[in-house]
């Protein structure tokens, strides 16, 4: 049976670039006792696996501070304001970050990224036959390698390590699974 | 070409219970800049699959203060400094979250949750033919229902929505790919 935990106050403790850092307290419906859990308040994400029309993955590789170290990821990022919706996010952070960009974008999923300490969601997508553009338009913050992987080499990246990114790990998960898998010619 | 982020200097801005929250400023190899990272330092994650020799997934349900609402997962937690090892943890955590315990245990893959900005790793394991052994010992901020699920129902409570934490569908998707599939008898 599960009880609802009454919230008694939620205080901002903290904001940050990308997070307000919430203290929000509960009564526990087991023990009675007020209990402060501490909640990262933040937008949105997407993130989009690129595909271009002869099966290749466009990710990419740059520094990741929280590991202090490079990462193989596919584009992805915040749902700004102005986006006006998770795939137009996905879009315009696809062609930021790779300088590749399609007009054939399917939904994947929607993960929670960690629901017991972030209130916010992660939506995936797939572009299909994606095209070079243009340049890369990069935020302050980074510094982008974009690489061609085979797509048939994914699966030994991941079971190699080669990518840890839970939400990327994700991504191909659906990818694998779905309908879009139908919708890449020649596969 | 990657190009290496030099860092300048490291400060702790707040410690809170489950991370330290940390301002780290590097140089940028493209533009030169100092830019700051906000990163969450804490423990190493863990989560496991129970399966019964039944074929079904002791789950738990619980209130998650992050999106407000109820989820379904998997057991886990933080490794403490005293288990020792990931698995110990994962152990641990089983047994305390739901009651069902079992020695047979194997390590299904790690991911990083978010290595843009936390430093931990998160991982997986699965724990074959195991059996009610007590009652759980919940911390003070739990209140958990555990929940039979049968093996054969987790894809399709996926396909829903029902089952949304990225680490526990990370989870699942290392399982179904791996080959524990093949220790579980009858499947």
């Amino acid at each position: 049976m599960l009880r609802e935990w009454k919230p008694i106050r939620s205080e901002c403790i903290q904001h940050f670039r990308i997070f307000d850092l919430m203290r929000e307290t509960y009564i526990s419906p087991r023990t009675g006792d007020q209990y402060p859990f501490y909640i990262l308040q933040t937008m949105d994400w997407v993130n989009i696996i690129p595909l271009t029309s002869d099966h290749h993955v466009v990710m990419i590789r740059q520094f990741r501070a929280g590991i202090r170290s490079f990462t193989l990821e596919i584009p992805g990022g915040l749902v700004d304001s102005s986006d006006g919706s998770p795939l137009k996010a996905a879009r315009r952070e696809m062609c930021e970050e790779t300088g590749y960009d399609s007009d054939e974008i399917f939904s994947l999923g929607m993960a929670h990224p960690n629901p017991a300490f972030m209130n916010n969601r992660c939506y995936t997508f797939f572009a299909r036959n994606v095209c070079r553009i243009g340049e890369q338009k990069l935020d302050i913050g980074e510094d982008i390698d974009v690489c061609l992987i085979p797509l048939e080499k994914i699966s030994e990246l991941i079971q190699n390590g080669e990518i840890t990114h839970s939400l990327v790990l994700n991504a191909f998960q659906w990818f694998m699974n779905s309908e879009c898998r139908k919708k890449v010619p020649g596969e």
